[in-house]
């Protein structure tokens, strides 16, 4: 956090970063499409001085654990040392991380996990957030609402993770369809910890009442299709955010969505646009964490 | 035109550019195929010193203007500071404009306009019209024909713009289904002026006559879906600017065509190979135009 | 082959490379999908300080040769001076290259050849095969097995001119069906030239034995709709290279691929990631010979 604090004030300052990346050779590995994970990734890495080549893959021709790890040995073969990598099958970069000779960082892998994303969110709610009483900042004391399909959300399992680690008082919210599993996971806590707890909920008004705040999740119209949602006019009039629904949380309550947002579905245009959403700067906030991801990694490759 | 002859002259001579783009981002979005204009644009701004990033958007998630908008704060937050943007939906880069925080750059927006195009046309004829009589350059006493699929060129449309300001004797020539609206338009004058009136013809050997340049157009196969052609073949036969038309022009008249060619259909092979074609000269200029529609605004930034 | 040496030191020791391509446009110019050879060619260019564009053509819009020169034109006149460049006909790269006013890479061009991917090929068989007694080195002596679809693979093609010009005893091995006119070539010898005969055989065993390279090309369902092979189980039966298959060959023989592989079809896994497969450091030497390759080209250009 201390180091994206730095690189943020790099950013703004319009300074040139120190090239800790200089004649480093960076790949962004994209088997899904992707705009705003891919151009911060791009642009943090640009702007350290790395060597960064795109490479979007169509997911059809890797359809094989074998072909997916070919491809990766030819990246690394033509001089990938940090290996961003999207892909749509849950685990991958993990499978890709045991035969890299260099880093790989997840920049999403089917529903399991969006690490980046969730520390931007973290990031961007240590701005807004200070920590009552002083020493370490964390998110103790804070509740914060999860609100949509959880189940097919890598953003809101690295956030369960994330949020929960920083203390925070977590409600996942949503129909029951779009919940499956997170039950039984919020009671044991996560990673097993009884402190790491988290409440799931299908009351969109308990999960709101005074939350600090309120995180909104992309529908995606597949999910009628597959019997989960009747429709998504259903979903915007039971569990869409809207003026009304908003001012149950706290008055200053953090309106925040990872995009790409569907307004009026899942957001009111008027919350997504309004004076207590920082969805814009969650976006703003993912060139300066990933600068501090690339650097820190940087780091441990050099010994620095 | 001053700026972008200094800017000919840096390429032409290989010497590099002042970096007045130096650590300024420029995002090139496109949500139609684009070569030409995508390179030089990507060129000129690298040659300037940018950041630059490619984002090439499908035009099947962007079908509502929030998403556009959504986008674009994306790119924005990222830190897109200069966004150069071509989009099927005319208008579109105003929308943005009105909400992006930097400089918006319409690089072809639907059948509206392709303002870029239309100066690097104007900077050909001036490289090779001179002013009779001395003054400011201008096209004044010059026949412009532009001969082809009018009702659907972003082209067109800002060349009459262009040209008729430049003093231009602009005659707009096709096969009637292909003018639609122009006469009209013509006759009140561009921007309601009636010293910039154009004139409006299906008769291309009126509009070829004396002429000093001639601007060719593509004719594209889907408008004889749409019922507005009969056939590529009768097109060329009543259309196509072959030698023996371009004959009816002054001896050294200019050829121009915006490309892609359909090479026997709009033109014929010699006559875009031969002599008078400036045509792969218009591409050349595309990068000092551009460098130069870039510094400009860099200079607007920095109030240099 | 020495400067490809110079280079890999280079890049090695994680040197900066000498800049002799600073301001010169290289432009790469994919018609077919591409991975390795792409990302390759990018790296080597961007190491050697060239200003890299990439432009994918979807061959669909590029269906007539006039449109091909067309689009040349246009990114010569935009300022590319290296032209790389892949495309499904065979002999594209060679008519642009006669419109071209800078320098054509040909990076594949249909069935017909893969000139840099031939040369990675013997760089990488130089590294490990010493000549026997002393001289300048060749393959003389050696022999190389190449195994599979030989009738549709360039690379195959590419590889019969260089292995035999570099002095190699070369046989081409598959199934009947794939190995269609090679016989002729073979026993007229490459060029014309006696002493450049290669042997085609169906007899994999025959191929194989006392092999010095066993090089096996990638398989493609596509050949069985086109009934030349009736299933990938019977191809990998008759013709995959095996551990067991493979002991026929010298102890240390070289196991190569030019990617992408079908493991389990043409060759094992076992043998594909074993102890004798150069594979990896095929992909790896790719950098460094393309490196090469640009380099003496722009020596060229300035007379260096």
């Amino acid at each position: 956090m201390s180091t994206a604090d730095a690189m943020a004030d790099v950013v703004a300052r319009r300074r040139p970063a120190e090239k800790v990346l200089s004649g480093i050779g960076v790949t962004i590995l994209m088997y899904e499409a992707s705009t705003r994970t891919r151009v911060s990734f791009e642009v943090a890495a640009k702007k350290l001085g790395a060597d960064v080549v795109n490479v979007a893959a169509a997911g059809s021709s890797v359809t094989k654990g074998e072909s997916l790890l070919d491809t990766m040995r030819t990246l690394e073969a033509a001089g990938a040392e940090l290996l961003v990598m999207r892909h749509a099958t849950s685990g991958a970069p993990y499978l890709v991380a045991e035969h890299f000779g260099g880093n790989v960082i997840n920049a999403g892998d089917g529903w399991h996990a969006h690490p980046t994303q969730s520390l931007l969110d973290l990031y961007t709610m240590r701005a807004h957030l200070p920590v009552a009483g002083g020493g370490a900042w964390s998110l103790r004391g804070r509740k914060v609402a999860i609100v949509g399909d959880l189940l097919h959300s890598r953003v809101a399992r690295s956030n369960l993770w994330t949020l929960t680690a920083a203390g925070a008082d977590v409600w996942a919210c949503g129909p029951a369809t779009l919940l499956h599993g997170l039950e039984a996971w919020g009671s044991s806590g996560v990673g097993g910890a009884s402190e790491r707890r988290f409440s799931v909920t299908t009351d969109v008004d308990a999960a709101l009442r005074e939350a600090d705040v309120v995180m909104t999740l992309r529908i995606q119209k597949e999910r009628m299709a597959g019997g989960l949602l009747s429709s998504l006019g259903e979903y915007a009039g039971a569990y869409g955010i809207t003026r009304e629904r908003l001012a149950l949380a706290k008055p200053d309550a953090l309106v925040m969505h990872p995009g790409p947002m569907n307004e009026g579905v899942e957001i009111a245009a008027d919350v997504a646009n309004g004076p207590q959403s920082v969805i814009t700067e969650q976006v703003a906030n993912g060139v300066p964490i990933r600068m501090a991801i690339l650097s820190l990694i940087a780091g441990t490759r050099t010994g620095a």
